[in-house]
């Protein structure tokens, strides 16, 4: 397997802008250009885009209005966990040795089709996300005593590690007592433990050993790969208070890089809910199981960013295709030292971990600088 | 790069039927289930969906029905070439040695959106394929000669091809001069020289050397692969009388299969129109450009199958997401002798052309077997 590594990244602000698809990506990927002096569009083989959008060609729609003639381009969509199976489509082509260089770029409208899951009957009325969270919520709860004010410290750390990244959505902070007391919109959820659908588009380039060292002095390597599918309907989860998914993934993104999760500095997970970010630090094996709710409460006390340090999805914002591209530019920055005041110091090994409706797929990520 | 086979196939019969989505991927997929009795669902680390549905979360629904958990697993777009495009990710997947054993299942239904390439505003009021077939048609006619006999002699052998395939849409012959007469659509386009869209789904199982063994006796080694894409929009194609994104593709895959036109034995072209078909055999370098309309001429009196064997999309019909999945069924058959009526003698290497949107893109492949 050919060595691949993430090179340079673009992104567009994080809005509820009414704004086309192709215009979105066209933003990321100019972004990408400016910030990579010595990339031409010559060199790009491949371009995917990803979304849940319907607009039909969009990769070469991309690849027009940006000036690329790519080799290989196509859209690629899993609700999502659309941006990292695309990232990792396009390492698989330059591992192969079919491509050498890759433009990734996801991006979602505030509207987008992938909201709800209507394919999935199993959950009746209830196919809005806010249903199988507050399902996750309740039986972490009652597991392992997961209180409503360790939800509230989930979302009041990643709107705070949020205000240091421009790219996001909110620009505010909440204290833990505002989320508490937000809308509730089950017995478990609140408003403010809800990431928000928006607007935006993020950008990744990925490029072969070889390729790299036009491109970047430091580059970021994509050392493991992890991916499962359980199944696409919500019924199927064995067990509400982990993601089977996810440990599996990890597991293998582990295996794959040769790594413990005592090796990760920082890590990106998608915290479509608050309980998510609880259940996921647990089973990527950061902290033992039925403790997430102390370890986040441990990084809100300590001012600790390793979790989420662009504020995650609560905090920045959920364009639903954009979203795994989005968390693997903040590793890459993070491992090249260029986060800014979001900085992590001696940030080594990365990981990425997104997932999708209910965690019945995850795919991750580890990074190495 | 790993070698890649392909290893077995399903394929549903094409119809008008008002059937979903998911249904039709499922039946192919049981189809190749059938055919292949020593794979288990457990075997599966990859499935991808190629369609233009706008149904989410397709890939990780089809698993779930199938029983399948798989590792990998999302959906691909790129309008027609999506097929080809979702088989040659997989590829990269096995190649690069992410995964050893991947189920692509292609599916299109009669009124799917990506019919009419919506974003193509330079194409006016015309954007139907119908008048980007008709600026070809007029442009070949004019350097070439190419008269309307010889674009009814391409419908003609390709119906006449579908009759010994089970799972063509069409089920009878139509003379040159029906096709002549058929209904005209513009000034050089006749009904009868269109593919029709349609409800269809197509399935093949790709696998690693050491996979392979397990899985059948008889692999089909894909040796090339070669894809460009151009643009999205049609007026930025320079010639109308060729296909500049086939001849690229084509160069690509002939030189990673060290092989030459003459070698190939059997091939699937794009005959979206039958303009398509004279334009192609040129550009994949079959006869000199320019002759296309004679050496369809050639094969159809001659009654030689070699071109469109299963009678292309003009006879089998045009479930777009599953066309060139379709197109790599029918060629690993003939390369594994099991083609039934429509077995070439001594085919060993085959080709797949298959390409999007007045060939802005395309995709080409190269089989061995």
């Amino acid at each position: 397997m050919r060595k691949v590594a993430l090179t340079g990244s673009g992104l567009t602000k994080f809005t509820k802008e009414d704004i086309s698809i192709d215009s979105l990506m066209l933003l990321a990927v100019k972004s990408l250009f400016e910030s990579m002096p010595n990339l031409s569009q010559k060199d790009i083989d491949v371009v995917l885009t990803s979304t849940n959008d319907n607009t039909k060609y969009l990769s070469s729609i991309v690849s027009e209005i940006s000036g690329i003639a790519p080799k290989i381009s196509h859209s690629v969509e899993s609700l999502c966990n659309s941006g990292a199976n695309s990232a990792i489509s396009a390492f698989s082509y330059i591992a192969s040795g079919l491509a050498d260089i890759a433009l990734v770029v996801g991006a979602e409208r505030f509207d987008s089709p992938g909201l709800v899951l209507e394919w999935d009957k199993s959950r009746g009325q209830y196919k809005h996300p806010i249903y199988w969270s507050s399902m996750f919520t309740k039986s972490h709860i009652r597991k392992y005593g997961t209180s409503k004010e360790d939800l509230a410290i989930v979302s009041a750390k990643n709107h705070k590690n949020a205000l240091d990244n421009p790219y996001a959505y909110f620009e505010k902070t909440y204290s833990v007592d505002e989320i508490m007391n937000s809308k509730n919109l089950t017995d478990d959820v609140r408003l403010l433990d809800c990431s928000l659908p928006c607007s935006g588009s993020a950008a990744i380039l990925l490029a072969s050993e070889e390729a790299v060292k036009k491109l970047t002095d430091t580059p970021v390597w994509i050392t493991g790969i992890g991916q499962k599918t359980l199944s696409a309907g919500f019924t199927k989860n064995a067990e509400l208070a982990s993601m089977e998914s996810t440990i599996d993934a990890a597991s293998m993104a582990y295996k794959m890089a040769k790594k413990e999760p005592s090796h990760i500095d920082v890590a990106e997970v998608h915290d479509a809910f608050s309980i998510c970010e609880i259940i996921e630090v647990e089973d990527l094996g950061f902290i033992k199981k039925g403790k997430g709710n102390e370890f986040v409460r441990t990084l809100y006390e300590t001012q600790d960013r390793r979790i989420n340090p662009r504020g995650g999805l609560i905090g920045a914002g959920h364009p639903l295709g954009a979203t795994g591209i989005a968390q693997i530019v903040e590793i890459g920055q993070q491992l090249q030292g260029k986060a800014g005041k979001r900085q992590m110091s001696q940030a080594e090994v990365g990981l990425v971990q997104n997932m999708s409706a209910a965690a019945t797929s995850s795919s991750v990520l580890i990074l190495q600088s």
